[in-house]
C-alpha cells in the first residue's frame, strides 16, 4: 500500500527501505535534503514539504511520524491535522509518552482522522531482522494498515500485534524499554564486577562470547555486548556517562503511580542519573557529615 | 572418551545423555536405583557407589560431579580422594561457591590429582541445545578434557570455554546467575507494571510473544516467560515466593568486597527475600511509627 513516511533519520530511512523492498510505495518527507536524497536512492519518492507529501498521496492517506518524541511529534501531528482529510491516518511510530498519543488521538478524533500509536523496537538492525510492533487502535484501523506491519515486522504473523485501543501501544513501547534498563544493568553491572577480579584475569570478550550459546542469559543485548567488547575490550574512548532519553523516567512514574513496586528498573534509570552525576553534592555533604561526627579525613578536590 | 558422571539428577541425566549419544563412555552413579535405572535404558552404565564407580574406570580418571554445592559436594569429593589416583581429574560441574573450590583444588593437589571447576548453565534445556561452560583449570588438563566440553557444549567451539585458573570458571558462572537475577527481575517487574495497567487490558501473553521477535528484549528467559504466560496467563496456582540456591547473595558480597556497585543484582536478590518476607516485622515498625508521630491508623491483622 501507499504510505507517507515523515522523518528519514536512521529508523525511518530504514524502516521506509523494509517497506519499499516489501512492494510498498513509500513517500517521505524530512526537512533535511540529504535524507530525502537517500530516500529517492532506494528506489522512495520524496516531498520537500508536509504539504507538498500530503499532495502526494490518495485519500485515505496513511501518514507514519517517525520524529523524535515531544514538541517534534506534538508539532508535525499538528502540521498534518490542518492538511489531511477525515478518514486518513496518522501513525506514530515514535517513542512518544503513552499519554501524549491519547491527547494526539484525541485530537485527531476532532477531525475524524485516525490515529495509530505504533511503538517499535529494534534499532538500527531492523531493516534486516524487522521491527518489533506494539500496536495500539482501533481494530479496524489497524487492520486496514496490516500490509504494512507485515511487512515491518520480523515476519507477517511474528513480532507485531495489536496490542488494545489508543495508548496502549506506546504504553507497552514504555514498559520494553524500562525492562531494556533492567537488562543493560543488569549485564554492565556483572561484567563490571568480572573485570575488577583481576586475579582472574579474565577476557571479558570471551566470556560474553561463552554466554551467548546455550546460557540462561543469552539474548540479543548480550550480542551487542560481545560485539562492543571484542572490538573495544577495554572501552577505550568511551566516557562513563549513561544518556536517558525519557521511557526509564516514565516507567519509573508510572510503578508508582500505579502502586507498583519496581525497584530495579528504576534503581536502573537512577544509576543513569548517577553516571552524570560526576561532582555529586550529596557524595560532598556524606564526606562532611563523616568529618563532623567522627573526624574522618575529607578527600580534598 | 570414559567419564564418571557423580549425580544423575535433572541435570546429570541429560548431560549423561547427550555424552553418550556423542559416542562417549559414561559410567554413572547416583544413590538413586531408579535415577541409575534412568542411565542405564538410555545406554549408559552405572555403578551403586562411588567405589564400584571408580573400579569400572581406568586411570587417568575423570570424574565428573553434578551434585548440590556445599555439603554434598565437599563429602563427594572428600570421598573421592580416597579412591582415586595422581594423574585422576575431578569436574565440578554444580553450582559450587567460587572459593569452595579454591579449596577443593587445594585439596586435590595435595594428592596430585587434577580439579577443575566448570560452571555449567543451561537448565533442562541443554540436552537438546547444549551447555554453556565456563571452564576454570591448568590448561593442560582443560585441553585433555576436550572432548568432553566439546559434545556437553552447544557446538564444539562454541558456549565454551577455559576462562583462567581453577576458580573462575565457577566465578564466572556466579556472575553468569548474578546477572540472571537482574535480567528475571526486570521482565518480572515489567510484566507486573502492563498486568496493572487495568484500562489497556493487555494479552501478557501477547506482549511477550511480540517482543519474542525483533525487540531489543528478546532472550532466552524472554522466550520462557513467554512459554509460561501462554499455558498459565494468569499464574494461578503459583505462590509469590522465590528461592534463592545462594549465587545472587555471593555475587552482592563478591561486589561489596570489590568496592564494585551492583546496585540492581543487589536489588534483585533482596527482592527475593521480600518475597518470602510475608509477616514483615520492619512493615509492622513502619506503621507503629506513623501511628507514633501522625496518628495514622494501622490495619489490623
Amino acid at each position: 500500500m501507499d504510505l507517507g513516511m515523515i522523518g528519514l533519520g536512521r529508523m525511518g530511512a530504514n524502516m521506509a527501505q523494509r517497506l519499499i523492498l516489501g512492494g510498498h510505495r513509500v513517500v517521505g518527507y524530512d526537512p533535511s535534503e540529504a535524507a530525502r536524497k537517500g530516500l529517492e536512492d532506494k528506489a522512495g519518492e520524496s516531498a520537500d514539504s508536509l504539504p507538498a507529501l500530503v499532495a502526494k498521496l490518495d485519500a485515505p492517506r496513511a501518514l507514519w511520524t517517525m520524529v523524535p518524541a515531544g514538541k517534534i511529534t506534538d508539532d508535525t501531528i499538528a502540521a498534518l491535522l490542518a492538511l489531511l482529510s477525515p478518514g486518513d491516518c496518522i501513525i506514530d511510530g515514535g517513542n512518544s509518552y503513552y499519554k501524549d498519543s491519547l491527547r494526539h488521538a484525541a485530537l485527531c478524533a476532532e477531525k475524524k482522522i485516525d490515529f495509530v500509536d505504533a511503538g517499535t523496537s529494534g534499532g538500527i538492525w531492523g531493516l534486516d531482522a524487522g521491527y518489533s510492533l506494539m500496536v495500539g487502535g482501533d481494530a479496524a484501523v489497524v487492520e486496514r494498515l496490516r500490509p504494512i506491519f507485515e511487512t515491518l515486522a520480523p515476519g507477517a504473523s511474528q513480532g507485531w500485534g495489536r496490542v488494545g485501543p489508543v495508548g496502549s501501544g506506546h504504553f507497552t513501547k514504555m514498559i520494553h524499554n524500562g525492562i531494556e534498563y533492567g537488562m543493560m544493568q543488569a549485564y554492565a553491572e556483572g561484567f563490571s564486577i568480572l573485570q575488577h577480579k583481576q586475579e582472574f584475569a579474565l577476557d571479558l570478550h570471551q566470556v560474553a562470547e561463552i554466554w551467548r550459546f546455550g546460557s540462561v542469559v543469552r539474548s540479543w543485548l548480550l550480542d551487542l555486548s560481545a560485539d562492543a567488547l571484542g572490538r573495544n575490550p577495554k572501552l577505550d574512548g568511551i566516557a562513563p556517562y549513561v544518556v536517558d532519553s525519557g521511557e526509564g523516567r516514565w516507567t519509573a512514574a508510572e510503578a508508582i503511580d500505579l502502586d507498583v513496586p519496581a525497584p530495579i528498573i528504576t534503581q536502573s534509570l537512577i544509576e543513569r542519573l548517577r553516571s552524570r552525576d560526576s561532582d555529586s553534592f550529596a557524595d560532598k555533604l556524606l564526606a562532611a557529615m563523616r568529618n563532623e561526627f567522627g573526624g574522618h579525613a575529607i578527600k580534598k578536590e
